[in-house]
């Protein structure tokens, strides 16, 4: 059919000259800090001839903390209206950490920018080692996504991890992550085809808040028993969503099933946000092979 | 034998007119916030004739930024020293809010201090649904402990909780232990009088450190897969203990088997504890009943 065909035809893109791997953006999710400062003792004699490979501890003051951010997330300031928002006295640590990151890996968008962020993360849901990108036709990520997929041992088996806390397990397992993006990149540069191949994804549809008291705003029920843990299980209507403190099962409302993910997420409680729901869409990504070994 | 001729011999203790159930003395460890809540909400109803009920939430500041304490841990304030030491605009808010506690509660080994005080907590280690008592010869706590042993549904499987979240189930064993607590309490009130028994307890011998970089103090190796998780299974000589980040396993250097609690618990990292490690002792605990129906 058409795929087959297209399939054939390989798409040429840059090579990625300039991968940057960062930790600690969140200073309480500890796989990354650590794992970060393990890179940066080994990087000399471990780093790939074909990459210029850049480590950076995002927020070493959160860090220092052990706390998520000091004075607002990050994570939320790498929009370009606060990459580029005056700085003053007072402005939030974060925002003036974010335009000096900006210019260390960017400027964003620009053809100085690095080539490919890999940006660690940890999560109190159970979501396993779970790859989020901003597009479903990035298909550098797509490939690097489908290269963990097929050789990453067992990486759902992985259970949540606490903010604050160093699991050798989840250490364990996001070091191969890395290990294996860098080994798909190194590939990639040195010029070896990559196939075309189908892959499932899972798209934000919406934020679902914890029910709240609506006078205190204070959250009155838990996510249920029968929910927690369950990330990317299906959920129907009439599924059980929330435990009241009362006893009360609230139950998913929704006609159209959905796949819950970002169950329980400790540091979305003050965002709002018990769990997301994702639409699974199957996409083609294209065959693609390095178009020159120059910088494009 | 001379334990069964004891065990029919009840001591007379005074009666618990006063309870007081505390939470969020760790403002993230939201199982006892929001039980305490629930509890605020509903005591009216439900507290037994026989007790004064006191709820507190010991620590607010904390619990309104989620985070373990603000500048101090409160739990660590309750000394004889800290609780008269003089007041001034540089004390930490939790040794002045400790002091409230102890204007609130106590003071502290007076006759006009509560005669229980039930604090709830959680733990990032997978220690189940843990009763912690600072002395072998509380008979009221260790006849309390023994009813919840009784009695409570399946808490031994209840796993971890990271802070900063609120896991029903866990919330749950919480609401019940506190609900077999006041049964308790007032069983005993009323002249019902506890046989005598053995109960198994665990006393601290030693706390255990991460290794860390002499240079930098910083975290070296987390707590080994085979030991993650394996709160209260015996340790011996040569059981791995800790991975090196460098992948090299560290292993139990002691002769003596001891059994491993706290294992991982996140607040901990801070305080140099890794683990703590302690015997497995047998209490005989004596048959009790009140003593008088007014206070002693």
């Amino acid at each position: 059919d058409l795929w087959d065909i297209c399939c054939e035809l390989a798409l040429g893109l840059p090579a990625l000259s300039r991968v940057a791997i960062c930790g600690g953006t969140h200073g309480n999710e500890l796989s990354g800090v650590y794992l970060l400062r393990e890179l940066q003792k080994s990087r000399q004699e471990e780093a790939p001839d074909s990459v210029a490979l850049v480590t950076v501890m995002s927020n070493p003051r959160a860090v220092q903390q052990c706390r998520r951010y000091t004075e607002t997330d990050l994570n939320r300031c790498f929009t370009d209206a606060t990459l580029s928002s005056p700085i003053s006295d007072r402005t939030p640590y974060e925002i003036v950490r974010a335009q000096e990151l900006n210019a260390l890996l960017g400027p964003k968008g620009s053809a100085d920018a690095v080539d490919l962020v890999c940006d660690l993360h940890n999560t109190t849901a159970n979501m396993g080692l779970c790859f989020i990108s901003y597009s479903d036709c990035d298909w550098i990520c797509l490939h690097i996504c489908r290269h963990l997929q097929a050789r990453a041992s067992d990486s759902m088996e992985i259970g949540p991890q606490p903010h604050g806390v160093i699991r050798a397990d989840i250490m364990g397992i996001m070091a191969e992550g890395v290990r294996l993006m860098l080994d798909w990149v190194c590939r990639f540069n040195s010029g070896e085809q990559f196939k075309g191949d189908k892959m499932e994804v899972y798209t934000l549809v919406r934020n679902v808040d914890y029910p709240r008291d609506p006078a205190t705003h204070s959250i009155i029920a838990a996510i249920h028993p029968q929910l927690q843990d369950r990330d990317f299980c299906l959920l129907h209507h009439g599924d059980p969503l929330f435990l009241h403190f009362s006893g009360k099962t609230e139950c998913y409302p929704w006609a159209e099933p959905l796949y819950p993910f970002f169950v329980n997420e400790g540091a979305y409680y003050e965002k709002g946000i018990a769990l997301s729901l994702a639409h699974k869409n199957t996409v083609g990504i294209p065959p693609i092979c390095v178009k020159s070994s120059r910088r494009n």
